[in-house]
C-alpha cells in the first residue's frame, strides 16, 4: 500500500478522536482550536501542561513499538494573513507554521517527513541534541529529500525546552514562504516553577508585494507583513488568561529582523531560551526583549487584570502594508490631490496633511482603496475606537473569571469606575512649563 | 477660567521660581540646563539624586491634595538637530524629547495631556504597572485625545526604575516626528549601590531628506539624522564626571534599529532595565550593549579620569547624512569632476579618492557645501584635530577636581606627560611580518 | 636606518624562527596556518593557550627592555574572499583582518603602527583599559596619523579577555574596506574552567557590486558578501575538535548588523564578553547568540562527534550575492526567457520556477554565469550532495581520534549504522493530519 495523504480537516480533539484513520494517535494531543463554536480543548496541566499554538495546531502522533511517530508534509497552501490579503505559502500539513511538535523528554520520536514540494528540501530540528545524521543539513548530513519522497527522521530527546523545526535546503526561499514550526519538549518532572498558560508562536515576516500572490524571498528587508505564527493583527487570537495566573509565552523568530517583543501591563520573567530553561538565579526582569533571529525566549509572568498590547515595538512592524516608502506629505495641502492621482495610479494611498490616524476611518469605510491583495496600513477595532495597528500586535486579555483551560475570547475589559483616562472638563488650572530653542 | 499655556521659557532653576506662574511647583525640580551661564542645577545626590537628561529638561510638578500633578502638552515647533539643520518637529511642552518625569515610588500622580496637534493622540506610559484604562492605548485602553483635547492620566507609582513615555496612536507617524520623553522613578529607599551622577536619554533617528522640513515617518531604516536626545554629534552634550565617581546612564530607544552602544575607557556593569533594577548578581560587564528598540538598559561605571568616545558602534551612525549611497570613488582620479557634477546638481559631493577623512576639512572650511539645511558627514573638532564623528557620539569627561554638582564642560583632557600615541622618529629596528595571498 | 617594511611571508612557526631578521621574536608565537602543507602550530596550552584564528594568523612581538613590541602597518593589498572573488582591501600587515594580538595579563606592550594607506588612520584598542591619550580616537585622543608616519601606543595590560583593534578615524570607509583584528590577553594565571581549543573570528561585511574591485563603504545594510574573518563559505576554515573536549569562540563583530550564531548539536555557554570573562553564575545556555556590532561574545561547549553547521542564522547572511533584489519568478513558467534576457543583460539570473536549490548545479556545472568577480548565491558541497549554503557558515567538524593540536581538516564524518535520515520505502501505514483554512 503507498503512502497517501488523507486530508484530515483537524478542527478539535473531538474530531481527531472521531475519525477512525487517526485512532491510533494519543488521545490527549491538543490539535488546536480553529473554529469558535469548538469545544474548548484540554486543560491545560501544570508541569507537563499542553502548548497553546496561537492561530495554530499541535501534531498528533501514534505510538509504534514505544516510538511516537509523527508525520509532517511540505506543501504548497493558501493561506490568509488576515481577510483581505491572501498567498499561495510553503508549509507542513496545510498550514504556516507548520503544526507544532509536542514530546516528553526521553521520548523516542520518529517523524516523517514527506516533500510534495517540486524541490528537494530538508528538516534542521534547531536546538535538539541528536546524532549529527539527523540533524538535518541536506548535503552535510544528509542527502536531500528530492519531490515526492518520504524520509524519516529518528533520535531519543534528551533534553527539554521551546525548539523549531525549519528547512536547510534552499533556506532563503524555503523559509521566506512559510517553512517553519514549533517543537516543544517537555519536561519528564514537573517544573520547580510550573505554569497555568503555556502560549507559543513563531516571528515572520512576508513579502507580498501589493498585486502578487506568492512572498517574495529575494527581500531581505523591506517586508509588507510582520507576522505572529503567519498572521497579522487583527487576526492573530488574543492571549487569554484568568488573574493570577502564572503565564508562559514561548517566542520564536524565523524571520529577517532581530525583534523587540514588548508585553504592557506586567514585568516579565525571561526563563529560557532554545539552550533549554535557564537556572533561576539568571532568570531577569524585562517589560521588552530581543528575540533574536534563530533565537527561542520564554517569557514568564503572573497574570493582571485587563487589556493589554503585546507586540514588536518597531513602529514599522506593528503597521500593515503600505507604511514604508510611501511620499511625505506633512503639512501639505492635498485637497483633490490624491484623487487625481489614483485616476492614473490605481491604489495609490498618500499620508495626511495632520498625520496617517485618518486612515483607518478612510480604510474602513472603503472611500479610500489600497492596491488589490493589500491590507490597511492600520487596523483593528477597541471598545474605545480604532487601535490604529497592525502586523505584530495582539492583545493579553486577563479577566478574574475565566476558567482552567477556557481559551475563548473573553470580549473587552470592562473597567473598574475611574481607572480610564479621561477628558477634563475643568480647569486644571496651572500652566505647562514650556522650553523653546533647547540647546 | 479656560486651560492656557503660559508659554514659560524654563531656563534654570532660578528661573522658574522666580515665576509667579510656576509657584506651586515644588522647588527642588531639576528643570534644565540651556544656557551655559545658568547656574548649576541642585547637586545630585546620592538615593533620590536627580536625573540629568542630556541636552534635556525635567518637568516640574506642583502638588495638589497629595498629588504630583504634571503638564504635558503635545505640539509642533522647530527643533535643530545641531547648528545647520533644523526641522519642523513634534514632541511636549516644545521639546524633542519631551521634559524627563521625575517621581518617587509610592507617589500618586495625576498627568494631564493637551492635544496641540491637528491629529488625535495618547500616551502610553512604557513600563509602568498602572490599571488597564491608564495604559494609553488608543481605541484599546481609552478613547482618543481629539485636538484641542486635555485628558488625564492618574495612578500611583508602585514601582521604581527607567522608564518612558510615547504615543499610542498613530505611532509610526508620531514617534517619527519625535515625540516620546524619558519617565525616571526613583526608589524610596536609598539604593544598595548608590550613584553619584545619574545621567539619562533616548535613541531616535529622523529621515530629514535634504532640502526638506519634516521628518519622513515612511523612512524605516535608512535615516540620515541617528540621535541622543534628538540631537547629533557635536552638539550632543558631554557627559562629566569626577575621578571615582559612580556614574549611571540611563540609555532608551525609540528609534528603529537596535543600537549598540559604547563606552571607550571603562568596563561598565548592566544593572538594569525598564524591568526594573535588577539583583547585583546579574549585572553583567561589558563595553557595548545592545539597547533594543522599547528597551531601557542602565548602564554604570567608576569614572576614569580622561576624555572617553561614547557612541553608537554602527559605523554608519556616527556619521551625518549623505554617508548613505553616494558613489564609490575610492582610487578613481576625480580631478575636475566634482565641480563639474556640482554645476548641474546643486549639493553633490562625491567620495574622495583616497578615503573620506578630507572631506571635514571641505566642509567645515565651506569649500565643499552640501545640500541645504544638511549637516555633513562629518564633523567635531578635538584638541588634536578633526574628530570625523556626526549622529550618535558624545565623549565622557572625568576630571580629578570637578566639584559634586557641576556638570559644566571642563574643556579637553590634559594628558599627563608620555601618555598620549605619538610619532616615532626613531627607528624601532624590526620589521613588520606580513601575510600576503592568506588562504 | 630607516623603518622598513621586511615582507616576510610568514607561513609557519618554523619559517618565522628561520628568518634572521625576525630572530628576536618569541618561539611560542602562533603565526598562522597558510598552507596546507605547512607543520602544525604548537599545541594548544591550557590556561595561557593560544588562540587559533579562523583563516588568520597571530602576529609576532619582540621583547625589548621587558616591554613586547609589536608592529602594524595599515595598507592596501587585494584580498580572496573565496575562489571567485577577490578585492581591493584595507587591513594590517597584508591581510583582513589583520593579525591577531595576543599577550598576557600584566604584560607591558609597545605597539608600533605605520600608516601606508593614502589617508590618516589611527587604531583604537577597543575594550582596553589604558591611559586616555592612548585609546585612539583622532582628533580626541592623538593626532591622526598621517600617511607614511609611525607611532607608537604604550601601556599596560591591566585585564584579560576577547578584545579588538579597528582605526577611529574615517571609521566607516577604513572599516568597509577591511581595517580591524583581535586583540586577546590571556589571564595570567590558569583559568578556572580551562579550555582545550581556543579559536576566533569577527563578523564583517563587504559591499563588492558585480564588477567592481573595491568594498562600497557607503552601503549601509545590503552587503553583498558577510564574511567570518573576511571570508565567505566555502572559503571559511572548519573548526577542528576532539570528541569531549572543552572548544571556546571568540566572535566579535565590526559589520552593520547585529548577528545571531548560531551552532547546531550543543547547547553552549556564553562565558564572557569584551567586558570581561563573567562570573560562572552568569554563564547561559543558548544555540544562537546574538554578537552586536562592536560586541564580543565567548562561547564555549564540549565537543560532541559529527559534522555540525556553524553560522548566522539570517538566512539572506548565509548566501552569497544575487541573493537580494532579484526578480521573484516562482511559479512562473520561464522557458527560454532566461537566456534572452542574458543576451541583453550579461550575468542576468533569474529565481527558478520552483525555488532556487536547482541554481547550485547550473553555477558549479558553469551552465549558468553570474556577473564577474561574483560568487554564486549557494555553493560547498558536502559528503550527501550541494550544501547550498554561503556567506557566514562553516563546519564545526568533531572526531574521536584527533590529536591534541591537530588542526587540520579531518574530512567528512562517518555517521555510525542507522544515525542518518533516510528515505522510507516501506508505507509508514498513517496519514498525516492536515489543517487547511485554518483561522
Amino acid at each position: 500500500m503507498k503512502l497517501t495523504r488523507r486530508n484530515l480537516l483537524i478542527g478539535t480533539g473531538a474530531g481527531l478522536v472521531a475519525s477512525g484513520a487517526t485512532g491510533a494517535f494519543a488521545q490527549d494531543a491538543h490539535v488546536g482550536h480553529a473554529s469558535p463554536e469548538a469545544a474548548p480543548p484540554p486543560a491545560t496541566r501544570r508541569g507537563a501542561g499542553r502548548v497553546r499554538t496561537l492561530n495554530g495546531w499541535s501534531l498528533p502522533h501514534r505510538m509504534n513499538g514505544g516510538v511516537k511517530e509523527f508525520h509532517l508534509v511540505a506543501e504548497e497552501f493558501e493561506h490568509e494573513f488576515a481577510p483581505g490579503s491572501k498567498a499561495i505559502c510553503w508549509g507542513y500539513n496545510g498550514s504556516t507554521p507548520g503544526p507544532t511538535i509536542e514530546a516528553v523528554e526521553g521520548d523516542r520520536v520518529r517523524i516523517y517527513v514527506t516533500n510534495r514540494l517540486r524541490e528537494a528540501t530538508t528538516i534542521h530540528w534547531h536546538g535538539l541534541l541528536l546524532p549529527s545524521g539527523m540533524d538535518g543539513v541536506g548535503g552535510l548530513n544528509q542527502p536531500q529529500i528530492q519531490p515526492g519522497e518520504t524520509f524519516a527522521y529518528e533520535f531519543t530527546l534528551r533534553q527539554h525546552g521551546t525548539h523549531m523545526y525549519h528547512p536547510h535546503a534552499d533556506e532563503m526561499v524555503q523559509m521566506a514562504q512559510g517553512m517553519m514550526g514549533l517543537f516543544i519538549i517537555h519536561p519528564r518532572e514537573a517544573e520547580a516553577v510550573p505554569v497555568d498558560r503555556d502560549y507559543a508562536f513563531l516571528l515572520h515576516n512576508f513579502a507580498l508585494h501589493p498585486g502578487t500572490r506568492r512572498p517574495d524571498p529575494a527581500v531581505m528587508q523591506d517586508f509588507d507583513l510582520w507576522t505572529f505564527n503567519s498572521k497579522v493583527f487583527p487576526a492573530i487570537e488574543p492571549i487569554v488568561a484568568r488573574t493570577g495566573e502564572r503565564v508562559r509565552i514561548r517566542v520564536g523568530n524565523l524571520s529577517m529582523w532581530n525583534h523587540p517583543i514588548h508585553l504592557h501591563g506586567v514585568q516579565f520573567e525571561v526563563t529560557g531560551s532554545d539552550g533549554g530553561r535557564w537556572p533561576r538565579g539568571q532568570w531577569r526582569r524585562e517589560v521588552t526583549e530581543i528575540v533574536g533571529v534563530g533565537q527561542m525566549r520564554d517569557i514568564e509572568f503572573t497574570a493582571v487584570a485587563g487589556d493589554w498590547a503585546f507586540h514588536c515595538h518597531m513602529s514599522h512592524h506593528t503597521m500593515g502594508p503600505m507604511g514604508h516608502d510611501i511620499p511625505n506629505t506633512l503639512g501639505v495641502d492635498q485637497s483633490g490631490v490624491e484623487e487625481k492621482i489614483r485616476r492614473m495610479l490605481p491604489g495609490y494611498m498618500a499620508m495626511g496633511e495632520t498625520g496617517m490616524s485618518e486612515h483607518q476611518d478612510h480604510t474602513d469605510s472603503g472611500h479610500m482603496q489600497g492596491p488589490e491583495n493589500t491590507l490597511a496600513m492600520m487596523a483593528g477595532k477597541g471598545p474605545f475606537g480604532n487601535i490604529e495597528m497592525g502586523g505584530m500586535f495582539t492583545v493579553v486579555k486577563v479577566r478574574d473569571d475565566i476558567a482552567p483551560g477556557d481559551f475563548s475570547d473573553p470580549g473587552w475589559y470592562r473597567n473598574p469606575a475611574g481607572t480610564v483616562a479621561s477628558r477634563v472638563s475643568s480647569d486644571p488650572d496651572f500652566g505647562a512649563p514650556v522650553r523653546r530653542n533647547a540647546r
